[in-house]
């Protein structure tokens, strides 16, 4: 049977190794990650074929299917992330702060690892690599556990990633695996408290639903994106149709699209031309009855409902209220995002100024596209997730997100 | 019926009105209660005496009941401390990074308020002011659940703080106070993941584990001291005898008190010495069996059960074991350690780098009593409590820990 305390009790030891490794030791490790992944593309190819094979006839979707798939290019991008990664600046050790105190203890801020960071994710095998690579070169420990529909391309990946650390000098354990298909495994993962310091789940809504519900170790919230575009009384024309047009239709999929358009109601002029640019891409409307009566065509335009307004579709529909006032934009996406990106286009930069104040989300833009929320966009380098909460870390995730920091106190005898 | 719902609705959206505040409007609130609690202090005193009344018949500890107690020297206290709290810096709005992209979007990296912060404690009424105060300060509103046992004087304290918050032009429900003595209330407010953002236990472990336990929204867990000293085997006599007997007995009770010795064996000659010390404060000894050995006098010396090195005393006792290493010493801390705090005598320079490297907790101290972690110590002028875990904020939280941040990105018009 498979002993997930073992696993994690393993990964906790590991991480002391990890956290006292210097720069160069993490690269190395990295740099034998990325040259094991090319010689042994074959065995992954091979264990990718069983996961298709099995995907296949359990009739999931050609686009679920796709994700799932790792081709030679897709190997080659996960060893070009890999090799990025090494070439970003070392995030531990970095001095936050430094101070002599009246009594001359002289306290200094550093960052240090977090330790044991456990990534519950679904799908994508993508994600073994570039979040292990992360955390290796962030000094933790990584324990990975993907979804049943992957778990051939995971085991595989992770046996090289553990076989190339190990090589590097670094005990194997810090890639640790969870090799199980049960659920009440990645339960036990949650409860593991004393060895694990940070979850982050990456996946649908449900698997962070549950995540937060079952924890017992901190969580990290990311990539919910309800994302609002606020079309002001002093909008641009042209800004607010390529913003909507980019924001909702350039991906759909992504947590950064935009789900919901809401515009002054002196704009409602606007809507059908808003419309005719979606229509490029046969996106639908959920309306409120006064947009829904300023639209000249109701070709894919429906009435919304409440619950509209607090979805996210991931998909090509939006949907579409008018407010009355800058204030009132403002408590409707307080009270209806995910707090992830929120876009006002207005010309008036008083407007904008109290709209960037008042939205309550991890990004606030001022005439651009949500769709910029991102970890390279935003120059991080890289990036493990999107937080869309307030603790520790909100937005993009880099490398400096995956440390903490501790107090070195350095006296000659004080006491108090 | 208490409807806590209803109370965390009310302060979700008194926290939007908070967080845009400027400082003189903060500031002109906490003089507002700091005036308020001074001009009322007679039915703070009549509402204390019920509590007081109470704890009497319900046979309380004497030490329990004068913690209970308002003095009116602890009202002014509370009033200088509230006072205190209007001369720090507002953490909120400082610019933390700002970039711009080769796109030409500015980003901008800015600190605001965290929003709705609970803070669940126990018995002293203190807390209820120092807690607002700080949460005013940082821009956030507050979710105040005291201890039954100070449920009126908790409930005077918190009419009179919404009383003078709203005269300075701010949201009564900037401060809202749980009147309930239900453990189900409690757990409910647990649940409200819509509308509170943070909750602070701050109490016994029995509190925190509960919430850790029950909570859907992220916990700070505060304030578990399992704290050691080592002497290493390059300790100079003098410091560490200072050291160990601060450390352990200048005030038992609190989470900085050192509640474990670990000792070189090469240095066991010094237990004897350092007991003699500690036994100007009758402090008993529960060691390993080399150490019990290794002492000429038993009095007050015991024999150490494995639970002994997990177990944080609060009391003038401590845990005594000899390592054979440094690095036995770093595995063992790591292992029993709560990770709050912990020192290393030594004259060696290359050992006390290793400790501070190696050693996984919030607060290290190279000779220095590991009292010394506290916020006002640590020069942050205040403290809403001491995070023993690593997401968020570690070790001392001042105002600053009471904020988050989030990007405020400035465009043209540009997309992706």
């Amino acid at each position: 049977m498979f002993d997930i305390t073992a696993l994690c009790k393993a990964a906790k030891k590991a991480s002391y190794g990890i956290c006292a490794a210097d720069s160069n030791q993490k690269n190395a490790a990295l740099s034998e990650i990325a040259l094991a992944i090319s010689k042994r593309r074959a065995e992954i190819i091979f264990e990718n074929e069983k996961d298709l094979e099995n995907a296949k006839k359990s009739g999931m979707s050609e686009s679920m299917i796709d994700r799932l798939s790792l081709t030679d290019k897709r190997i080659d991008g996960i060893i070009e992330g890999i090799l990025q990664v090494t070439e970003l600046p070392d995030p531990s050790g970095r001095v936050l702060s430094e101070e002599v105190r009246p009594n001359g203890l002289k306290i200094t801020k550093i960052s240090v690892p977090i330790g044991v960071i456990g990534i519950i994710y679904e799908s994508r095998p993508n994600v073994t690599a570039d979040a292990a690579a992360l955390c290796i070169k962030s000094g933790n420990a990584v324990i990975l556990k993907g979804g049943k529909e992957a778990i051939n391309s995971n085991r595989i990946l992770c046996k090289i990633m553990r076989d190339a650390v190990s090589k590097a000098g670094l005990s194997e354990d810090t890639v640790c695996f969870v090799d199980s298909v049960s659920r009440e495994d990645t339960a036990a993962l949650m409860k593991m408290k004393d060895y694990v310091d940070l979850l982050i789940p990456r996946g649908g809504a449900g698997l962070i639903r549950a995540t937060v519900e079952n924890s017992l170790i901190p969580v990290i919230e990311t990539g919910t994106g309800n994302c609002h575009i606020y079309v002001d009384e002093h909008a641009d024309e042209k800004k607010a149709l390529d913003i909507i047009f980019n924001a909702k239709t350039s991906r759909v999929s992504v947590c950064n699209a935009a789900e919901s358009l809401l515009i002054h109601e002196s704009r409602l002029g606007l809507l059908d031309k808003i419309k005719e640019r979606l229509d490029q891409k046969s996106v639908s409307l959920y309306c409120s009855s006064a947009c829904f009566n300023a639209l000249s065509s109701k070709e894919k335009v429906f009435l919304a409902t409440e619950e509209d307004y607090y979805t996210e579709y991931l998909d090509y529909k939006m949907s579409v209220k008018e407010v009355s006032s800058l204030s009132d934009a403002i408590a409707h996406i307080n009270e209806h995002s995910s707090h992830h990106s929120e876009c006002i286009v207005t010309e008036n930069e008083e407007a904008a100024a109290l709209f960037l104040k008042g939205v309550d989300s991890a990004a606030v833009y001022h005439n651009a596209s949500t769709r910029f929320t991102d970890g390279f966009e935003f120059g991080l380098g890289a990036e493990i997730g999107i937080s869309t909460q307030k603790m520790h870390a909100r937005g993009p995730m880099g490398l400096s997100e995956l440390n903490t920091y501790k107090f070195v106190i350095k006296g000659n005898g004080q006491i108090r």
